[in-house]
């Protein structure tokens, strides 16, 4: 070996002991990804590395993946209509299918094969598979939209089982109740359930937009933590609005469930799970209990 | 409750324990059984009974699944075309994908919420997950089949341990190599695979005909138990023929394996797994090592 | 296999299908069976039966047994003296060694045997053994009983553990204090107090009536379900009396244990076992701690 | 504490530690222990103390015992003829329940809670039991013994989880088959099969003579130590006769099965148990399976 | 063997026997002994062979020791001076270094050996070992000591680790901080902290006086028995004074965390610790919470 | 975080990813690491984070540390003379307890100390702890060179328990043996002694030379890889000489051990260790048993 590799490889070494203090916080620890739907069409390789280096170094993920535009596209591949009611899916027999087709057969399968192309083993599970997610029709005024789910026990045995076998879980936000029902959820929602149930130490939402932002005056301002009372403000005066409150809300219910940390980071930027992990202040925003932490 | 009703249940009890010599035959065993795709569009009420009551009664059904019609059928849905060379599926991207689809995120939950509907506790997984089938590319001469694979090795730390926990197991027939390249595997050979590294008691291949037929003087004969020796015969002969070639086949390999009974038997007749148990012959076509058994 | 052959079989599978929910209510709990003397002298190959099968379908029977009257045939056999107070056993060293050599030496061997020929394993315990049940002796107001123990502690450990190992735990009514003194203890109130110590979800007493009754009109009413405020009504009215008293005090000591129902049942009745397991109302009477249930 | 008494605590504080080479040399180890009929009589206090205090100090004892002249006064007491056929007792159903409650029912329980008076924790246990030891009739020439069985398989899974557990087993030698028949079976006969089961260190037979001896001009001369072949010459001349046969017949089964050492002792000598394993020599009689040992 | 050496072993065997209802009382339990420094000069070997003898009669013994003495020696000897602020020694670099050699690299491994020439098997462990102390700096008024430290917490699991592979863990008094930074601590406040944490049955200070005593009318009377009050009497009124103040502080620091009984003996007396098990007052000084035991 | 930070930042999320598949290469190996006496002077920071990094990332090291010319320091401020014998150090009482001194209470420590700084937690045993090094005297012809021991047998049951509880092991070279003696032992020797006990993947040999080198025209030629046979020739030639000859020779032991890959590398190098499992081909110098690798 020449002394110009030597030098590169000590420069590697070097960085990787700086790391140390960094992965020692969180080692033996449990964080839930959410890997969001509209991240997905990028390259994702860098994602899928960071999955297996924090597992590798005793960090132990567990993904929850979405994939809202995909099954639109396979039920309108199919022929068949896509109808929202306030922005919610309506979900009779067809689009259930076709809702598991998209991401328990294809998604998760891609996730889990792309984790183990990098080394890791991953092992795919729906929330119907071994009742890891108990379900119950949830219940909305007005409107019926069909199949459509939410939580009532998590199947912690399992995970914790897979998790100490060496296992990255990867989840598909499908439900099932004791009559053998299935039921569509929202993956944000699982996240932040699954999260408050195996105490996990951190909540990372991945999403497509650079963390929270505000617009004052008329300029957007990423915030790098807020508290819930602040986002109660920031929601009713509507300067986070849109898909923003969805991915509030997940962060706020995964903390009173008893969750550390959340975090709403930005997807498409390389490595940004292990930039979260690696820098004292983390990147995007930080979703606190109070609002100054 | 009046006479007649305890008369009743009396007859239910005396019918219990005459099956209990049965039943105690095979405790703690393992009994792989392949759920035919063509049988899936019957009623099969019965079939997800006899697989709890199995498990219930300390049995320990495995279960995998094709399903390559449906594929065909949304492969055509979505307006792609399917190609045969010598009968096999050639496997491009597409294909895979919605192989995956209707195996792994149909097919499988429906048998999996089924099981949970009366009360057993399923767990699907596709040989993609947690490197259930360890796989690599098929060597086929002359023709290129795409993604289609065959199995190097089978995880049963995985298996066992999900079996000891209670779970009956759902496997859909996909592979997936140490690339992170997923595969296409045949059904029936996942099966026979998969019962010989289970060191399975039996394995159980549920198919659309009365077990194995021999044609002689333009007559169906069912064949109750046959040899390896008097299939290969029987296949050179031609009298066993077409889809029944790759149903003995995968007997065969189980047999190899160090299966101790392998069964070919009727998808569509009710409770075809607790006949199989509960009688001395078994129902339709035992195939064994020697010819005379 | 003829047709009428299979017909059977079908029906036999039908049976067992039925029977599922049934068997899956009560699958894993601990059912504390009392097995009476008086009922001993019957044909009873069916209960035996009845043990084995719920064990296999994951129900765990823990069998206590009686024989007073065995005791006294073998006393008077070797010429002794048998002698009550008040319906009391007094207790001497000739009458301690005669119960322990029926109940345990012959009883309890009796009943071990009988469920291992029908394919179950149970091991049989006095109360001496493991110190099962540690001792005192029981005070008694005017008149000294001898060696008659009351229950001070049950050895959970040693029958937890041999459950969890498959067998069926049949007890002999025993107990030995830490000074290695044996007493004689009524069969019934270890049936109790085991039941207690080992949260039992079912106690069942098996005697020689058809349940309990009450006498009105000088009729007698089988009751099927009471309450432990009507039984006291009962017992001071005299409607409820002699031998059925120590039994519904057993139900009651159970009940404030903890155990969640008592029956008193016809252990003449064939299958009488399953009967109470495979029916919504069970069979005989069932004493519950409140009066409507 | 008065001088005199510290003294007396020192020089037993001396007489432990001088002790304790030879107990670390039977360390975790389990040593089998006949416990003979003949030598009940006596005052046995002493046998359960060492019994106990082997325990305390991590050795193993497995207690088997016999009960001949028990049982043949049992039956006489009610009355029943005992019939002999070479020295062998005949066992129809009447003689089969007489051993059975005399063996199990009370000299079981009699050394169980004897062991138990001193500290101890034992537990009784007949070969039946668990099917601990698993029999079949012992076929005999020209005449049936009836139920009488030899030892097919001991069930060491059983009995090892007790131990560890910290019970001393105490064996009644009675075995049933797979139909649930019991038989009784010869104690000396039982302790052998038993310790080369478990790997025993030492199998210890305690009977009511000083060892084994010859007679030479006339004069018993007691062996300390004999090897197979010395046996052989000794029992086809006639000097080792009568009682004795059965016992080295013992040793030498015990040897065939790899126990280490084997030792025909005088059950009548005060904490024979103990001399046995604190003196160099031993006492009694070592048989060996060379003849120079 | 003669006829004398048997009657010497039947002694033997007696006394054995009659020790044990002393041994069973402390069955299973923790004995934290502290070996105290001064006594060490002495010849010691009944000290270890009663470590030895306890942990074969499952009692099991912990030891901690000292080594003032030693440690100013060897600083003499390597030219170093030795300085002490108000009976504490100031603790800089050098003297650490001496400290960590003498404790753990001289006097620790002699003791773990002595055990061993018994037949034992001792583990010698300083507080930096796996953190087993996880110490601070001791904050002092007035002056600084240097690295003299005290312990926040013990590393119960890998202490019981231990105990349970059979080990004897002999501990020397250094601590580690979360920084790596080491400290000496006080031996006797070792033991009374590692007793407390282990919930030990007894704590034995190992001293060379005969106990505790006080001096009345100018004569030393030694103490059986002493209550915390009565301590706080005799140190206030100056009865108890100089090296034995720090003893009956680590009784009663031990006796606030739990610890059932502590004991101040007389390390140079022949067989102390099993005179302290063997005897129903005990010997040297217990000290106790109340007054009155 | 400013855009030059965060570039900074995923420049180390890049570092550490692409050193992943390195680190998967030896992911749940064992590497045992002898750390060089002579290397000890240096600053060696950088050798105790990489030890940490590697148990982070489920590479277990096992440390064994030498310490000879500060046993010669504190033997010459002590004032004793120091002995050797063709290069082997008499080792009388006095040398024994310096050496322990040295070894395990001072160096030993320092190391524990060290990586417990860094996050790491690490237990200092010698190898008299639990026995950990059964040794025997080393016989040499001519001379007797006093307490010098060679092993006899590793425990690795003790070691492997601490490196599953997560401990890094640091072994000072001393040995024991049933009597209690102790013995110094050379510590390369032990290093490749316990390499093959434990199936280590690597031996690592820091020393004060850039690895292993031959002189060729009067010119250091450093070798990176050689093998037996070669070595052998080398050491005839004396072209391997010197202090290098006993690193071979415990290379060579270790191979024959089993052991599949050894290394002689240059302790004064700085993340030396991680260096050697971040490249390729390693560094310094690679001894294997076969000549071309």
């Amino acid at each position: 070996m020449e002394v110009y590799g030597m030098n590169a490889v000590l420069h590697r070494a070097q960085i990787l002991v700086e790391a140390l203090p960094y992965i020692q916080k969180f080692s033996g620890k449990i964080v839930v990804v959410k890997y969001g739907g509209s991240t997905r069409n990028e390259d994702s390789t860098s994602f899928f590395q960071d999955l297996v280096m924090m597992k590798q170094v005793n960090i132990h993920p567990v993904v929850v993946h979405g994939g809202g535009p995909e099954i639109t596209a396979l039920l309108e591949s199919m022929g068949s209509q896509v109808q929202f009611v306030n922005g919610l899916r309506v979900t009779d027999h067809t689009v259930l299918d076709a809702a598991s087709m998209v991401l328990v057969g294809k998604i998760n399968k891609q996730i889990v094969s792309q984790i183990q192309s990098y080394g890791g083993n991953a092992i795919g599970l729906s929330g119907i598979d071994g009742k890891l997610l108990l379900a119950e029709k949830k219940q909305s005024k007005d409107v019926d939209l069909g199949y459509v789910g939410e939580i009532k026990e998590v199947n912690c045995t399992l995970l914790r089982g897979l998790i100490e076998q060496g296992y990255i879980p990867v989840i598909s936000p499908l439900g099932v109740d004791h009559q053998g029902q299935r039921y569509n959820i929202n993956a944000d929602t699982v996240a932040a359930v699954v999260a408050g149930a195996l105490n996990a130490e951190k909540l990372v939402l991945s999403t497509n937009v650079a963390g929270l932002y505000v617009e004052e005056n008329g300029e957007k301002q990423t915030i790098s933590a807020i508290g819930a009372k602040k986002i109660a403000e920031y929601i009713a005066s509507g300067q986070i609005h849109g898909g923003m409150v969805p991915k509030v809300q997940a962060c706020l219910e995964a903390l009173s469930r008893g969750v550390q940390r959340t975090h709403i980071v930005d997807g498409r930027q390389e490595h940004v799970l292990l930039l979260e992990l690696l820098t004292d202040t983390g990147v995007g925003t930080m979703v606190t209990k109070e609002d100054d932490v």
